[in-house]
């Protein structure tokens, strides 16, 4: 079973996670999703684990954004159909978790002697470790029925008024919403800025320069420039409000 | 048989082409070469792809730099004597199959129903997986004449002057240009900058601070600042102009 | 036995090395610490390595940071208990390998046909390899008695005073320090900003935005701001002094 991580620590800091695990199970495969989530960022970690949890077919998602370290905060694993999350109890894995289906949670105990500092390498990843070697869930915790909640908002409708949030901006530029629309052709505002925009099937049938629209693979809708960067035009920000008027 | 990954979309939406790999393929090998290539950068891909295939005995090397995608642009599969390219049609992998011998070029057929949106993973990811199986090229596409050419550019002669190009800066600003050349002493002109370098073996020969010349492992000429930033010196971008005057 | 690779030469050039490797051993693990060290920032990867390699059980750990590359300076084999630090004769190796305790040490036999450019390719990454083969160090080198050395420096304690240096400034801003202590409360100084700061088991401890200091998980001192960015707070830089009044 794969492991993926997920974090905002870095490079060097994953480093160590890969080392504890490779320590509990030299067998484990392991891929790196990205350790340069803006840092203490939920809502963007939540994101990238929603987006790329359905194209792993058995995996364990570690997802290590974690504010809350040696506070508190609850350790958990989530069972999934054919899948498992670890890490956090603060909403990181909610959104993807939700998507799989969540079948249980549990809470993982955690050894005192474990730094306080750095649960990804000490908590999270040896669990991720028994787990890939076919331990159950169930041996490395003690079920829980409540967790901290987290989803990316539903957009609110007003007429023919659409606003929505920005939940991810990625490298290109490119600004994914939490909305779902069906509209041929429409006004986008951020911020100050408005441009009437095309919903296309894909970049490519547009103008070099273009301002689009595009269904991104989670279906939500992207706004785009076509070879240019979106981010930069509207000049947005992770986080901030977008508006679509039919 | 590896599986090298080139693209321009990022660690997050890489991550989803290694899941569908796995899905596939759960013993594949997945080497990330880099997900950082300039956003729709054709030239820069192309040279990243060209420098490293070498280096890997047998692999499949996918490349991912794809400003066409989701227009009538092909997916082509390239094979060569211990390797296969997979990406699109628009120049990308043509160097570097170029230097290590095409053999048979395949058209992959696209099912309908895949998203226009990301080839990277749902065309091309599946065929590299597949072959990476073992399966014959043949049978993932139908073999095809014609294919989107692409090179580095012959720099012209002049006299004593050489105006080649700037294939590439890397992270400590060494400038690799598309020139070859044998001088131990010439001047060098980019933009408005001219410099006399001399040609060294390797950056330690050179005094701290001195900007030279060396060969890159590719064997193209290369201006670095020894312990420095040649790319910030001459104030260089990737596909300008540079001139050699001998 | 894992092969970590820590290196500053970024991705794409840390891809030849992978592809030299595999090609040595198809069936090598290797594991990417990072390949974005500060440029020829021997002290910066010093650290790195240090700090990661008590997490790997059995472990190759090959360095890239080679601003000597080309010139006489050695490649050496230092072999540890249950690992391998492979890189230049630089320093680079000496923190990390004392921490897990030095055996012996061989100087690399080099080819004289190999890239004086790329030592990390054509030098580090076979003796890596045939080391991950089960070859035996001895045999890929001679045996030698000096090393350039490199260590993190002591701290200066004077009065109520102790002067030290900031080893690494991580990605959120946390400053690690040379420092060990265990006083609760004490004023510490980097360049202009004084700051008075409480010692805390976690950052999750601290009010949002508080200047904080934690033990790094190496027992150093390292100065936090709580869901903020320290280095930026003080406008520190690497291999900067740092004063604490007791």
């Amino acid at each position: 079973m794969i492991i993926t991580l997920t974090t905002d620590i870095g490079w060097e800091y994953a480093a160590e996670i890969k080392g504890k695990i490779y320590s509990i199970n030299p067998e484990a495969k392991i891929v790196d999703v990205s350790h340069e989530v803006k840092p203490q960022s939920i809502a963007e970690g939540a994101f990238i684990i929603y987006s790329i949890c359905p194209y792993f077919k058995n995996a364990i998602h570690v997802g290590v954004v974690d504010p809350g370290v040696g506070t508190d905060r609850k350790a958990i694993i989530i069972e999934c159909k054919n899948s498992y999350f670890v890490g956090p109890d603060n909403g990181l894995l909610i959104p993807a978790a939700k998507r799989m289906g969540i079948k249980n949670i549990y809470e993982i105990r955690i050894n005192e002697r474990f730094s306080s500092v750095f649960h990804g390498r000490d908590v999270f990843a040896p669990a991720a470790a028994r787990l890939s070697l076919g331990e159950e869930a169930s041996k490395l915790g003690f079920a829980i029925d409540e967790y901290v909640p987290f989803d990316f908002g539903l957009p609110e409708e007003e007429g023919n008024k659409i606003r929505g949030k920005i939940l991810f901006i990625d490298r290109f530029g490119n600004i994914i919403t939490n909305i779902r629309l069906d509209a041929d052709k429409f006004v986008v505002r951020i911020g100050k800025i408005e441009r009437e925009v095309k919903l296309y099937p894909s970049y490519g049938y547009a103008r070099v320069g273009e301002v689009i629209a595009v269904k991104s693979s989670s279906d939500f809708l992207e706004i785009a420039v076509n070879q240019g960067n979106a981010g930069r035009y509207f000049n947005a920000r992770e986080g901030e409000e977008i508006e679509i008027f039919l």
